[in-house]
């Protein structure tokens, strides 16, 4: 079938022989439908988060895995110059972790420590609390007021289709460790970034503070907020262990689709192989390397493209946090550093598996034939391609490079993100297919055109 | 206002002075309504699950704290012959547990040691492991066929209203062990007996069989038959600590609303006190003994019943498996047991806080005067009334009296049942005073009639 299909195509191009305009257009439905019924993308998470499974960064020996995992999985799909680029980062590891109340009604609490988190004495914390309903109240706090105390802010994350609930409580979580220290805390807890009502807590990165930082299962916060507002003093034991590593290698796996043309024109597109530890990793971040892989390859199923489509899968995305417009530049391929010029666009996709809603291209680039070829295609799959270019791109993505950003649906994202529910059975391969056709079609026209999004940007609005 | 509404309703008895059967139905509504808007359920099961918490059977300080919060809760309501009934049981206690695949990915499973369940020597168990579909097909293997191996039964659990689901299911988790090890098997792993997709395993009682018992989360069961289905030997690492006391007290908590005309006949309810201890117990069973308890309150709220309210707070359901329809013997309260021929009829509440969708009375007894009293006060609650009765009253019933059952919508209850998840935030207060509404429609117009379950039971159908 899939031979009778290409001569189907190839006797269509043959009669129809358009425009260039036409011809850009008639590829990008044809990448996009082929898309749609493709399971590669499936494949690729399934197989990483089965074979490989979680992918803490701070562990050496399955970060080694997950390399040559990438390896051969790009190598097997047909890309060329496949690689391990290593760089050197910093690494901050789990250890043992336990939370109980203590008084006035003893009981476990779920937690999960935060990345970059300092430990706790070997013996751990007893300390009373001082519960924050939102994490302004924690800033209105005065300096000196939280001294021997366990700072816990219970703030609620909203659920949104733009993750921008999640944006509006990053700081709580990132930031809430060096707040209450600064009022004198011994420790702190904040309710997971997470819009789930499980037992499970949610990690992330915390700007090191110098105390103990944890995230509480949604229903422990309550818990704990119930237990405060019965006015006894609430009193928390917390133990917590962990580990830094100075300097770690690791890799960025990357691999090529070379250009016909223009083979130094570059896009870069990819997702990151680490992921938190008590997931499998496969909505973050599984799903966005396995989207974007499959999607440059779908692009140039058949015929070599214009320019170069390279897939960078990265390899230490979390411990700097998420949702940040930055770049990590321990991380940037050497291939980027050089030519950095060179890079047509960059696009990371980090926001799990359901189906793009809004393609936000740069500034300028909409009325381009390409971005109009592009939108055709994709308006169909109910995604909305707005007149403002995105706000950001992707924590992996270099500053300084134009890009564009493919919103997936994040209304269930956080439900899981960072997680132990963070698996493979919340991904549903029809919904993973349409993003991965939105990102072909964009690479198809992009790659087989001359659009230039950095010249664009800078006239435009 | 409560002042003003109680002179309205005097007012409408006084014009009205229906007779008997009016004079039900009128109460019966009157209770109905005011349970609607009443709260005392909601506030015994937050009180319960915060000041309380998990309370496992094996915890000798935990289950005398709960003793002592049911006698107070109790007594503050003002139930009469408010005491601690001591009985004797044996108890197993859940030790440090954990479990990982070695090869051929090596990751962690989420697992949590069933109940009864024996240990694995000190250092654990390491070995390959047989991996079944569904219970049927590990019931077809040839005994000898499992020698040294880890038995795995992944079958999931449909979601159903009326928890036939679960019912369909139990026997993989309560004789899974015993089947498997009769086949030579070393351990066994069940897939949790869960409609939910998180990582949270879900516990319960297992047959001892010798060898451990353990339930995995929904999402590692699926990963284990990932692992299998790739074709190398899947090897697993467990290690479970337990313990078993064969003889410690525990306590069911009773209090009365003692009858005005004849007291001595008897109408028991209640929900059971203990918990598994990974969750509060909130939806099982706080949820069921507040029911009960607000219900036998409101019922009896300004006026005396003709016959006698019981309510029992049972001590110690969990360890004997659950959905079962047998009794207790050692639980079985002193007065029961002296006065079974005089117990009117049983119920027991313990299937979570979601609204009653059915309620099942016994056998011919609906068409007397109470009951199509009861039956048009709850009608309107969106309650079907079969003309079948019962099948099965609750694990903490005794065999030998007539009992009805309120059947509460299961749909989400095994969500949560067993596991962590099961904490205060998963109930509705208005879900779960429309089930308190029912139960007090059922105890008012049972506790003031002649109607009687027993007699009429024999003779129906």
């Amino acid at each position: 079938v899939g031979g009778l299909a290409r001569c189907l195509v190839a006797v269509v191009l043959a009669v129809a022989l358009p425009a260039h305009a036409a011809d850009l257009a008639q590829g990008a439905r044809e990448v996009r439908d082929r898309a749609l019924a493709d399971t590669t993308a499936w494949r690729l998470v399934e197989s990483l988060t089965t074979q490989v499974g979680p992918r803490p960064v701070w562990s050496s020996p399955v970060m080694a895995r997950a390399r040559d995992w990438g390896v051969a999985a790009l190598t097997r799909l047909g890309f060329e110059n496949v690689h391990a680029e290593p760089f050197v980062t910093k690494v901050w590891a789990r250890g043992a972790e336990s939370a109980e109340v203590v008084a006035p009604a003893p009981q476990k609490l779920q937690i999960l420590g935060l990345g970059a988190s300092a430990p706790t004495p070997p013996g751990g914390i007893t300390a009373p609390i001082a519960v924050f309903p939102t994490y302004q109240a924690l800033l209105d706090a005065p300096v000196g007021s939280l001294s021997g105390k366990i700072a816990v802010v219970v703030q609620a994350m909203p659920r949104t289709q733009d993750a921008s609930g999640y944006g509006a409580l990053v700081p709580a979580r990132a930031q809430g460790a060096v707040e209450a220290a600064r009022r004198g805390a011994v420790a702190y807890l904040v309710r997971s970034l997470s819009t789930a009502d499980t037992r499970l807590p949610h990690a992330g990165y915390s700007t090191p503070a110098g105390i103990p930082a944890a995230a509480l299962s949604p229903p422990d916060a309550e818990q704990l907020a119930r237990l405060a507002a019965g006015g006894q003093p609430v009193v928390v034991h917390l133990a917590m262990a962990s580990s830094v590593e100075e300097a770690v290698q690791r890799w960025n796996v990357v691999g090529e689709i070379r250009g016909a043309e223009r083979p130094d024109e570059v896009i870069v597109v990819g997702g990151h192989l680490d992921s938190w530890d008590m997931g499998t990793g496969a909505i973050d971040d599984g799903a966005g390397l396995a989207i974007t892989t499959a999607a440059a390859r779908l692009a140039t199923q058949g015929q070599r493209p214009k320019r170069t489509l390279r897939v960078v899968l990265w390899g230490a995305e979390e411990q700097e946090g998420s949702g940040g417009a930055f770049a990590h530049p321990a991380q940037r391929s050497a291939d980027q550093k050089a030519a950095a010029g060179k890079v047509v666009v960059t696009g990371e996709a980090d926001i799990g598996a359901a189906p793009v809603w809004r393609a936000a291209l740069p500034a300028g680039s909409s009325d381009t034939e390409a971005m109009r070829a592009f939108r055709d295609a994709v308006v169909p799959l109910k995604v909305v391609v707005p007149a403002t270019p995105p706000q950001s791109g992707g924590a992996d993505i270099s500053a300084g490079t134009p890009f564009v950003q493919f919103a997936q649906d994040a209304t269930h994202y956080f439900d899981w993100h960072h997680s132990a529910d963070d698996t493979l059975d919340k991904i549903r391969p029809d919904e993973l297919a349409q993003a991965v056709a939105v990102w072909a079609a964009f690479l198809y026209v992009t790659a087989n055109s001359d659009v230039e999004f950095r010249e664009k940007a800078a006239p435009a609005r």
